[in-house]
C-alpha cells in the first residue's frame, strides 16, 4: 500500500534498542520515515509527545510511530501495523496471528536479554546490580536462550512452506525481528550465544539471510545502522557471558 | 459472532496466572469453553500440546487457546482473536490498536511484578532468590508501579469518551485486563497498591466498575474464579510489601 506521508519514529538517540525493530521493518518497506533519533533535537521531541498532556494516545514508552493522526506505542502494536501496510505480514487472519504470536516471544526474549545486566532496577547502573546480574546471565545463558533459541529452530523446522521464513514462505517482520535478536545475542553473548545457535542451525541460516535481503543489505552497509553499545538492550559484559 | 464449538483454554492447574486475563475475555464474551486446567488430566493434555512434535504452530509457554483448527499462543495475541470476534476491542482500527497498545503495556506490567518475587530464574524457588527480590520489589514499589498505574490513570482521564472505560465508551479486553492487574496488586501488594491507587481513582473506579459486569460478577461468585495463591504470578510476601 502506499504511503503518502513519511512516518516519524521516536526513539532513544544513540542506541539501537528496540526502536532498531521498527527501523528493520521500515528500511525493508522501502517506506520513507524521518528517524528523530538522528536529529539534534530528537530527544526533546520524543519528550514532548510522552509527557503532552492534551494527548489522548500516549504512548508509555519509546519506540512510538507516527502515521499520520496515528501515535502506536509498544513495539509488536507498531510492527501490527506496518507489518499489514507494507506486506511485511501474511494475509490470511491465522497465519497473522501465528506471525504476531512469534512476535510477542521475540520481545519476550528481548525483555529478558535486558534483564541480565538489569535484573534489580533499568534506573540503577549495571555496576549497581553486578551481583544480581551475575546470576540472572547464568540462568539466561544455560536455560532461557536455550529454550527460546530451540524454539524458533522447531518452528523453522516444522514450517510445512519451507524453513527460509517463519511464517509462511514470504518475508515478515517476525524474520526480521529474530535477525536482530540474533545479532544481539551474539554481540552480548558471543560465547554463549555461539553454543546454542550450533543446536539452532536454521536460526542461524535465517539470520545470515535476512541480512542479505536487498534492502537490508543497502540498510546494514549504510551510515543509519547504529552498532551495538554498553547503553543499549544488548550489552557485552564479558563476565556475563561464559 | 455466534462460535460453533466450544474453545479449549489450556494452562498451569491451580493458579489463576495469565491464564486468567483469558478466562475473564471468554467468561465477558459469554463464549463456551472447556477449561483444561480445571480437568484432572488437563497438565497432561497441556504438556503434550507443547510437546507435540508435528503440530506445526506449537506455543512457546502457557497460556494458549484452541478455537477450531487454530491454536493460539501468548495472552495478547489471544485476546486479539477473541476481541475482534466478540466484540471485546473497537471496530475501527485505530482503537483496536490502541486497545492491543494498552494491553501490551499491562503484560509488561504483569512480567514485572511476577519478577519482583522471581528476579534471578523463574526455574529456582523464591527462597533461592530473596535478597534479589527484595531490591527489585522495592524498585517495583517505589517506581515502576506507580508509573505504570500513573499511565492508566492518565488514559482514563483523557479518554475523550469518557472514563468508564481505557478505550472509547465500550468494554474491552483491556479493561478486564487491568481489572485483574490490579487485583493482582492488590493481593501481592496491599500497602504500596493502597498508595498507588490512590493517586489513580480513574484506575479503581474502573476496576470496581469491572466487577460489577453482569457476566463478571456471575464468573467471580462462580467455582471457576480461582483465588489468587502463593505459586502465580502475584504473591503475597509481606517482606516484599511495605
Amino acid at each position: 500500500m502506499a504511503q503518502q506521508t513519511a512516518y516519524e519514529l521516536f526513539y532513544w538517540p544513540g542506541l539501537p534498542g528496540r526502536g532498531e525493530f521498527v527501523r528493520l521493518a521500515l528500511e525493508a518497506a522501502g517506506a520513507p520515515y524521518t528517524d528523530h533519533a538522528r536529529h539534534p533535537n530528537g530527544l526533546a521531541a520524543m519528550q514532548a509527545l510522552l509527557d503532552a498532556a492534551n494527548q489522548s494516545c500516549p504512548p508509555f514508552a519509546p519506540p512510538f510511530l507516527r502515521d499520520g493522526p496515528l501515535l502506536i506505542g509498544q513495539t509488536a502494536a507498531i510492527l501490527l501495523h506496518l507489518g499489514r501496510r507494507h506486506g511485511l505480514a501474511p494475509a490470511a487472519e491465522a497465519d497473522r496471528l501465528w506471525c504476531h504470536q512469534i512476535q510477542l516471544t521475540i520481545a519476550d526474549l528481548v525483555t529478558e536479554a535486558h534483564d541480565t545486566h538489569h535484573p534489580v532496577s533499568a534506573s540503577l547502573y549495571y555496576e549497581e546490580q553486578k551481583p544480581e546480574a551475575a546470576r540472572r546471565a547464568q540462568d539466561f545463558r544455560d536455560n532461557r536462550m536455550p529454550k527460546f533459541l530451540g524454539w524458533f529452530e522447531r518452528i523453522l523446522a516444522a514450517n510445512p512452506a519451507g524453513s527460509s521464513h517463519l511464517v509462511d514462505q514470504a518475508p515478515s517482520y517476525a524474520d526480521l525481528s529474530l535477525f536482530q535478536a540474533v545479532e544481539g545475542l551474539r554481540y552480548a553473548f558471543p560465547h554463549a550465544s555461539a553454543r546454542a545457535l550450533r543446536k539452532a542451525p536454521h536460526v542461524a541460516a535465517l539470520a545470515a539471510s535476512v541480512a542479505g535481503w536487498p534492502r537490508i543489505a543497502a540498510y546494514l552497509a549504510s551510515p543509519r545502522r547504529q552498532p551495538f553499545n554498553q547503553n543499549g538492550i544488548f550489552r557485552h559484559y564479558p563476565e556475563l557471558d561464559a
